[in-house]
């Protein structure tokens, strides 16, 4: 019923293959499956888009490792646009909706062991899971990870790899991967159940704004995992027929590492710089991201944007936030930097809903 | 409509009086007033109960200052009972309902200034709404408060009073009280708008646990705001036949610092040190309750319990449940740890509820 398929060739796998990329060298998405825009009302969880997920390994499955995660706020902000609150999940980031749904997945395939490699909330994220689901969680994470961040792996029992920078890292965990075989790679930039299970962010805010389907949505843009998510949404309601015109998709990358800007606004650049420098929100701190092509195609395909925004736009960003009630860590405040920019410039007074992505007490 | 209800004498007070507590000494309640238990669908928020609360100022107030609180998950335990992960809320605490109430209600009264002395979450979470309805926030802290919650309450704009001990900052703030008339105080205890928001907690565990009323809810026990909820929620309850049997309310106190369990518990207590230690769980570290005989009362009154756990019961179930993906501060531990302990003397197999209090990263 499921099956992996090759974005660049459209060859199909096995989900049992345990593979994560084709040989072409392609990277994966779902074949289609059936689904059913039909919510459940209980739990109040992912559980709730049952009949929309692909569930590899039933239900109950999805139950049983389930912490609640989904079912965030949509919160009214001063300037009149939306805050989406996903960072109200049990390890308080988005990030829950694709560790829930790919740990579910890894659990069915009877893995007890799984690897990951993140510097940030992706890597908790899945750690918590798995201990959930009983299966130690390998994180490779890169020198620099603050002794925070290393705490709280460790605390979900996950055993730590930590050395070099983010490419080390990457590296490393796929060394690993080739010696251990029996080890599942829980990546949430190669596997498309993370990106699945982060589609339900979507479902939700077309939801809670009923028939106001907001005309933009603003989400940060590191790896491309919220990008790739929101167009899967969009692709199930308006082959579904719940909604009949897509949001308009704003991505925001921080002006000192903007791969993805640079790849769709190449005619835009002129003496930039090519180099990729640093930014205090580290959730989108990727000077290469793996899928970066992808996410700026189906940007360019979509209508969808990249803005950029500065590191002063951030810290302005979140006082703003903060004024609000609302805090939040550096990555979500750059989401709303970029929504402020796109208000400033363009004025536009239609509905936007500004995705804040992580918890304040993260960073604090 | 609304009035305050002395719980000693009976005397009504206005709302608009600003009084805190009746001039025979005793504490608030409110008045009854006229409830329909009737969700709204939408938004997802304490907004969905607004037919059962006290809208002092109108449901699109409580509308404009809520920040999505409540509609927290409810996680199933290997062990069979049912985790209320109630610390998924903006400010990452459950006393979020409270404060969304309270402060709509001081909207409405026209408040500009509001103080509450608060060594911990509810400090944060009444500066946090403050902000958002745009008033100054006067918090009283003892000097013990870790500069980590300090910085959080200057995040949110809050003035910080740093100094004494926990009972200086309660004088402090009745003193500030005096001689500044027109500052609120928004106090956690003894405003009754804030229990009626805690309310809706247990409103939810019925909700999410629909014909399965439980047979046990487990809290932790410091000032007594969830224990006072409680009751209130199962008096409407039952009033309205929502349900027919009321759960059973287990309060959880750290063996080192009682009052409560005392109490209740005269008859057992021996060569027991009536002095009052010291505990990790903060949330908890209250002494001397200023509604302590009140608390006490009502858990006679309404065959509810209290229990105590050691320091060393709380760390272990904190591991328990970080083995269960999900983490917690010391204070919603010690409610875990309550709940291990009556399982593993009463061995109940009834339903039973835990409530999870604030999010770990609050003491990481
Ligand atoms: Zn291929
Ligand atoms: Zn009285």
């Amino acid at each position: 019923m499921f099956s992996y398929r090759c974005t660049s060739c459209g060859r199909d796998y096995e989900i049992t293959s345990h593979l994560f990329s084709c040989s072409c060298g392609g990277l994966f998405d779902l074949k289609p499956y059936e689904k059913t825009f039909d919510t459940y009302s209980l739990p109040w969880s992912l559980v709730r888009y049952a009949k929309m997920l692909p569930l590899f390994g039933g239900v109950d499955l999805l139950k049983s490792v389930s912490m609640g995660e989904g079912m965030t706020p949509l919160v009214r902000d001063k300037t009149g646009g939306y805050l989406k609150l996903d960072f109200l999940q049990p390890t308080l980031s988005y990030k829950d909706r694709g560790a829930a749904l790919l740990v579910a997945t890894a659990k069915a395939l009877g893995v007890t062991s799984l690897a990951i490699d993140s510097s940030g909330n992706a890597g908790v994220s899945v750690a918590a899971y798995a201990r959930r689901a009983e299966m130690l969680a390998h994180v490779f994470v890169p020198e620099t990870t603050s002794d925070k961040k290393v705490r709280q792996l460790e605390l979900f029992g996950a055993k730590v790899h930590r050395g070099g920078d983010r490419d080390f890292a990457s590296r490393t965990v796929m060394e690993y991967l080739e010696t251990e075989k029996d080890t599942f790679y829980a990546s949430h930039i190669y596997n498309p159940f993370f990106t699945h299970g982060v589609k339900t962010l979507f479902y939700e805010i077309i939801e809670q704004l009923r028939d106001d389907v907001p005309k933009n949505i603003v989400v940060p843009l590191g790896n491309g995992t919220l990008v790739l998510g929101a167009y899967e949404a969009v692709a199930d309601l308006m082959e579904l027929g719940v909604i009949s015109n897509p949001p308009k998709l704003i991505a925001v990358q921080a002006a000192s590492c903007d791969p993805i800007y640079r790849l769709v606004h190449s005619d835009r650049l002129t003496q930039r710089d090519l180099d990729s420098g640093s930014t205090i929100a580290e959730g989108i701190a990727i000077p290469s991201p793996p899928r970066g092509s992808q996410i700026a195609s189906l940007l360019l395909k979509n209508d969808g944007d990249v803005v950029v925004v500065s590191e002063k736009m951030i810290r302005d960003a979140h006082s703003k936030l903060l004024s609000a009630g609302v805090d939040v860590e550096p990555t979500a405040a750059a989401s709303y930097a970029g929504y402020l920019q796109l208000r400033d410039s363009d004025g536009p007074s239609d509905t936007t809903v500004v995705v804040l992505t992580g918890a304040g007490l993260k960073s604090l």
